[in-house]
């Protein structure tokens, strides 16, 4: 059976040694496909599939999923033939992601992983060990050719400007989208720096979207960033004067970019939810009913901005030391991506004002620890309310707005 | 001065000796940036950038666009380093794009031009003028160095299987979607027919959506299809009963597609215009005012149709001789990808009932040769009416709505 161009599922089958980094790179496409609404999972081999990996695969398919990445060292060509055997029966795709190193690499590797393991035990000669499994194996492999299957092969290198990726008979949009993953340097250590603006006039009187100015106590946690924050190598804020002016007591080069600039709310920009209840009762329900797409007419949707922040992770996994300064729906979406989070569940992240968040490479995995700078604020966060049905009453659909002042009232603030 | 890594303009020079397919790779580029929202133009040079291309680029980003593919041969390091200098200078990004072939695309590619420039004047000898010029540029060729800018190179093969591409130092998302434009066969000779079902019930009582079958008009016009388009390689058509009974007669293999289903129109699904009107009128002014991003709540906005058939396109242009039987938005999103429809204009394209769009390659461009099959039908386009204002009276609203039956009069339709 000839798979569909189109719909059949796709198997990705890593080739390499041991301390190449194909658990990082399985992991690394595994989270950029599941961000972009994809279903991965990353199937963890020893050597080589087995018939009990082949037959989770195809449970994982049959429940609905559309990628499996097959993080092994699958060494041998009757190894790879083995799960070629299984697409063709299955009608499913298949391309093998060959990694290899320079000698730098695999050298920085193996620190990491040394590192790593040293901490399980302290009294096993790892290293002894993991060069002992590297030359076991080297007789054994036999590298990837094109004819075999559609080929990916990185040249990871230490300096990313050599990064090299080469392609063969990949096609489609699910494999070009592994493709673009890998061609980007496989960077191991990460850290970053988020946050939302300081406290703004319009969230004191919880308002959504416009472009006001901080409050006093938002000019306020903008001095404890400073001081929390001290030295990124690159600040990145949104075009709007809240953001600017958060980072603006901080050193170091800066960019605004638009891609930043929160969700553009349509004909609700400026308005608060008792406001947007009152004009638009209808939009209201069908945005609590569906808060990942639902477009604000004239605006955008989380969808979007998904969409919108692409370029911006693709920018920051290439980075680090980068403090982004940006808005909660814009913020939610991009933490999505270093936590793991289903799209349908992105618009409810919180992401609470006043907090200073650090994402720490651990592994494959990021590490969110919430710093509160301890600046006292307004909750900006709305739980999706029980009834969601157009036609509920004024009480219903604000039951979950959070508190804030009607106007700004001096003696209030201090 | 380092350019932004989100937003500076970028500059793809092509690198190549002649008759390697520099144009067409440089306008499959293009072609698919401003498909996507970018704003791409290809700059023609013999061979090498001059000031004056450089001036005219650096127009083209100054008035907002943000890339510039130089088409040319670039075949001594110093051709391009000028451009190099030019993009440090402007704060551009830099990728070469570097194409060689194995010598049976080498010969098709010559086959191809002599088939071209033997039209316009029979009297010259232009197979040798052409290897002449080979010859005499084959002594300057210094092939590309990652240590000069990003690079990608396209080794083009005859067996698409074969078709390599290997990427040093490339990063984000503007250089990635140009590495999985290249990373897909460059295939040069494609024919495809496009078409809607034939008229369903719904399309004659003006209904939108919904999964009703073909009138008997329709039929007609399946049969008419099945003699026009004879014997497809492949039949793609959506999942809804209307165009799997439009393809029903045609012989060969076929795959019923999620990708090519109408665009949802949510809470109007299955209403008459009139009905919209009556129970949604801000939102049918909404989406007259910006029909490209309007999404129908619960339902999908042109954008969103423009995402969704992504993966169509990818698979037709590694394919041929594909019958794709779908809806009128959808189409209005896979045909401006041929027609090279700017993103706003989509929404309006006119894709009839009842006429097949056969769309064959010439050169780098499509043409696009509309067949109607003369069976009678309504007509479904509606033009934007003049007054796109919420509160307008329901005969503005109405104003363009096409001629439709009420319900199905037996003695009407035939």
């Amino acid at each position: 059976i000839m798979p569909c161009v189109l719909s059949a599922p796709l198997v990705v089958t890593l080739v390499g040694l041991p301390g190449r980094g194909k658990s990082f790179a399985a992991h690394r496409i595994a989270r950029h496909l599941n961000w972009k609404g994809e279903s991965a999972r990353v199937f963890t081999v020893e050597e080589a599939a087995t018939p009990d990996t082949l037959k989770e695969i195809l449970a994982h398919f049959q429940s609905g999923n559309n990628v499996a990445i097959i993080d092994g060292m699958h060494l041998t060509q009757l190894s790879r033939q083995v799960i070629a055997s299984f697409c063709s029966e299955t009608a499913s795709h298949h391309i093998l992601v060959e990694i290899t190193c320079d000698d730098v690499e695999v050298a920085d590797n193996m620190e990491r992983t040394l590192k790593f393991y040293e901490k399980t035990d302290k009294n096993i000669d790892w290293r002894h060990m993991i060069q002992e499994k590297v030359h076991r194996h080297l007789d054994d492999y036999e590298p990837c050719s094109a004819l075999e299957a559609p080929l990916i092969v990185v040249s990871a290198s230490s300096n990313p400007a050599l990064h090299a990726v080469t392609a063969r008979g990949i096609q489609g949009a699910l494999q070009t989208m592994i493709l673009g993953v890998l061609a980007s340097p496989l960077i191991k250590e990460h850290v970053f720096y988020f946050t939302r603006h300081g406290e703004s006039k319009f969230n004191m009187m919880g308002r959504i979207g416009g472009d006001s100015g901080l409050s006093e106590r938002g000019a306020k946690y903008a001095e404890r960033l400073a001081i929390a924050c001290p030295a990124p190598k690159l600040i990145w804020t949104s075009e709007l004067e809240r953001t600017i002016a958060t980072a603006r007591a901080i050193p170091g080069p800066r960019t605004a970019l638009k891609e930043l600039n929160e969700i553009n709310a349509g004909i609700c920009e400026g308005l608060t939810y008792e406001e947007i209840q009152e004009r638009f009762p209808q939009e209201f329900a069908w945005r609590d009913q569906d808060k990942l797409k639902y477009r604000y007419p004239h605006g955008e949707s989380y969808l979007d901005l998904l969409q919108r922040v692409d370029n911006v992770v693709q920018g920051l996994i290439t980075a680090s030391e980068v403090l982004v300064v940006s808005h909660q729906a814009v913020l939610r979406c991009i933490m999505a991506y270093f936590m793991g989070t289903p799209p349908e569940d992105v618009p409810y992240i919180n992401v609470p004002l006043h907090t200073l968040l650090v994402v720490r490479s651990r592994g494959y995995e990021f590490e969110v620890e919430p710093v509160p700078l301890k600046v006292e604020c307004v909750d900006t966060y709305r739980v999706q309310p029980k009834n969601c049905q157009p036609g509920r009453t004024d009480a219903d659909a604000l039951q979950t707005v959070p508190a804030h002042f009607d106007a700004l009232l001096p003696q209030v603030i201090n």
